[in-house]
């Protein structure tokens, strides 16, 4: 009775649900975006462009077409829910800019076609749970990240501040001086292309560098020994809680033949006890 | 009774006191000092400065005169025990600092107006948090950072004295040489631009140079190890003491039932005995 | 009886096995791989190749031809077993491709030579169990791997449609592209050399250096974290089960104890029953 | 009766032992060594040298001679047994290496007085005790250090070969292929300076580079690994071993109820038998 009362697209969703959950549409999903991949990896030879351009192009555009009507028939499945997973939102959004270079020919949004090959983290399960893992240990960077911004900008206040006007390339405005600041903090040529010439004009600019660059490693250090730790605890901590396990179980078993030799005992002390009455 | 003995001056320290502890005067304190680091990073956009610069001095200098006024409050209220946070030395350093280019108008002390946005390290809890233990791991260094002061010392003599002549840019005096040395630690160019030139003049300076970085990098690799054990170790201990607790509490658990047991058995002895006599 | 029935080959075999072996025989062949590996070594020098490059020459043909017959014996001592043991097969390669130069004359593979020296990784038993443990713990690192290959390959093909025409020499196609995200990873000259010239052409390049920056050393970070806890949870595990087997240990005996005195007790109750009957 | 026996200098050795190992000589010295530091390092500046240059040489000297009687002394003192104490070997050559500039004048030896200072890392409690377990995890390095070396050793003589003849600066012989390996492993401008320069004149030097990168930093990786899991372990497991003595303990005092428990019962046992009898 219950099944007659399904509606002709409540069958086609349910068919089409059990579809996209099959092992083989997963696979031929895999596959495809590795071939676009390898398309939009040989488009950027000159040489294959003008031999085989036509014809990646328009492998290219069927393959897309296909991962647009993927997407819109998921949405017709799973309705709202379907933004409910992070997943399937950045699987939405990687075809939506996709779609941008269709319409008009930006170079950039072409270029940016490529990111379609991240649609492989989520279709190959083993990066899946790496992609996974590498966010859930984002938050723990979290507040430091806050106290780097802070840092930053700072900085970047007082470099524009000091040297914005000797040194416009490298201070001249907050942009350009927090994109100064981060190549600092890579340690990439802070002091021969950035701090001895600002010293030859500023004296005392070393304190701002040296200072800086103390502060900033030492903050990274520490986003990276919070990673660290928080990624060693949860480990052993599973390795303690199965210690702890071991032990109880073997405490159990342990007491249990006491237990029995207890119980024999008071079965005699039952029969003694009898006897004697 | 005890009441009203308090003096005028009493109360109005103790509400005082209330409403710096309050929740509401957190928040606006710390919304505060987020719109002033904001205005103070306008401000070195000229584009703005042209347009709103007068408008900018006058909130900037109202702030100040706000942020002067909570320190003196404060003073009065906590009296000499104000000084024995450091949280509030700090504060009141940062709020004097601002107060110089109020008097003066040195561009250096002017730029570090903006160090009032580290006041939100202290009204921010988890910012607070943070700081407080990135400077609680500051004394693990401690003693390695004495030994690393020690090795930039000799080796900035010796590079003073050997190189000191051939290039002044670099081993010039003893200032430039810990620079220098700075710079080599950090890796940054210290091949391209320092060693190999040196090098073109004093045949063995390779040597200098390659043990420089290895006694260098080796010493902050075990600042690094000392941070990260440290850490660590509390954390492992932390759930170690907890196994303990555990397995304790559950050896306890099970020996209480076999004592009840055994209470159970000396019960029926008593009454064999008694029978017995 | 069952020694007289193996063949002759089978004995020759057999005593070969034995020497191939024996001590004396892994000491012999670890100090030609060093003398073979000093003078490779000697022949970088022009001055010793004019005077005694003759007799090099033959002494290091004449350790290929041992070496080669080494293999070849080995082949014949252990028939297709002999390349199941992944070492064999490095010797092999090893001296199959010092078997080409000897041939021809390129100096690519004379230079390729010198990899001889790296039978000692083989022969030297400590460097051995290194390498052995070095490669088993590359499979933690696998899929990490795999998604650095993916973001490397998805920034070239970005970073040759964007950036190919204007700056030829770092992006002008995809093998230059990786080489050229390669040291930006490594950080080197990333933004004296790569950026900021980039970003004079391409005004948001910025966004895309730093991006990948992030990422890449974000996930590098990570395969560092998971060898690193990999290691560690294996030592720990390790004192973990030690732990385990003391504690159980102790419980062991002290309810021997207990269970000793409980059989006392029982054999009370018996000669108490006995007694009373 | 045998402290008469002993002689004239054996008394003399005893009170200078005591004196030597008084906690006021340690301080003197010290204080000494601080002093003699702060002086070479004022000499490095010329002005100070043409005005106080005279009273500096003479102090320096004065200190030299009285750390040549000092050293002179505890061999008197000690004998042989002094050269047993490495600490002591380390004072020797420090202050006979200072000896030489006072013959001769060398520059270089002159430079060299200053690692006097380097006795501070003995007389400082402190400092010795980090020194002494810097050095005790240098074994922990051993092995993978001589694994490093062969690497370099293989790379250098390869490098030589493939690009001695057209880049002599970096590769023209083997100690120069090797400083250059050095500088490629710290990463320093190994691409911008050296690796692309020598791509433009051997086409696939690129493959040299890259997989040297990845080997000598993932060699390096495991040097660090294995300092941090040696020192993480040992701490560990000292947590360990006290957690273990604490769950024993535990169960001691837990048991030991349960046992005079059933001592009482035996007790009882025994009345109950001597009553029924």
């Amino acid at each position: 009775m219950h099944i007659l009362t399904i509606s002709y697209s409540g069958t086609l969703r349910e068919s089409l649900r059990i579809f996209f959950e099959s092992r083989i549409f997963q696979t031929v999903i895999t596959a495809i975006i590795i071939i676009n991949s390898i398309l939009i990896g040989l488009e950027t030879s000159e040489a294959i462009m003008l031999s085989y351009g036509r014809i990646i192009d328009v492998i290219d555009l069927t393959i897309l077409v296909l991962f647009s009507i993927e997407i819109l028939l998921k949405i017709f499945v799973y309705k709202f829910g379907f933004f409910k997973n992070s997943w399937n939102v950045f699987d939405f959004l990687v075809v939506a800019i996709s779609l941008v270079p269709a319409a008009g020919s930006f170079s950039v949004f072409r270029a940016l076609r490529i990111i379609r090959t991240l649609r492989l983290l989520r279709s190959i399960p083993k990066l899946r749970l790496i992609i996974e893992s590498l966010v859930k240990s984002l938050p723990s960077i979290g507040w430091i990240a806050v106290l780097l911004g802070i840092v930053f900008y700072v900085f970047s206040v007082i470099g524009v501040n000091l040297f914005g006007q000797l040194y416009p390339a490298y201070f001249g405005d907050m942009s350009k001086a927090i994109f100064t600041l981060f190549q600092i903090m890579t340690l990439e040529s802070w002091s021969s292309a950035i701090a001895r010439p600002v010293m030859d004009g500023v004296a005392f600019a070393g304190v701002y560098f040296v200072t800086f660059i103390l502060i900033a490693t030492y903050t990274t250090l520490n986003i990276f020994i919070a990673i660290v730790v928080n990624t060693m605890n949860e480990v052993s901590l599973k390795d303690l809680k199965e210690e702890e396990q071991h032990i109880k179980d073997f405490v159990t078993e342990q007491n249990l033949k006491l237990e029995q030799r207890l119980i024999q005992i008071q079965n005699d002390l039952l029969k003694i006890a009898e006897k004697s009455n």
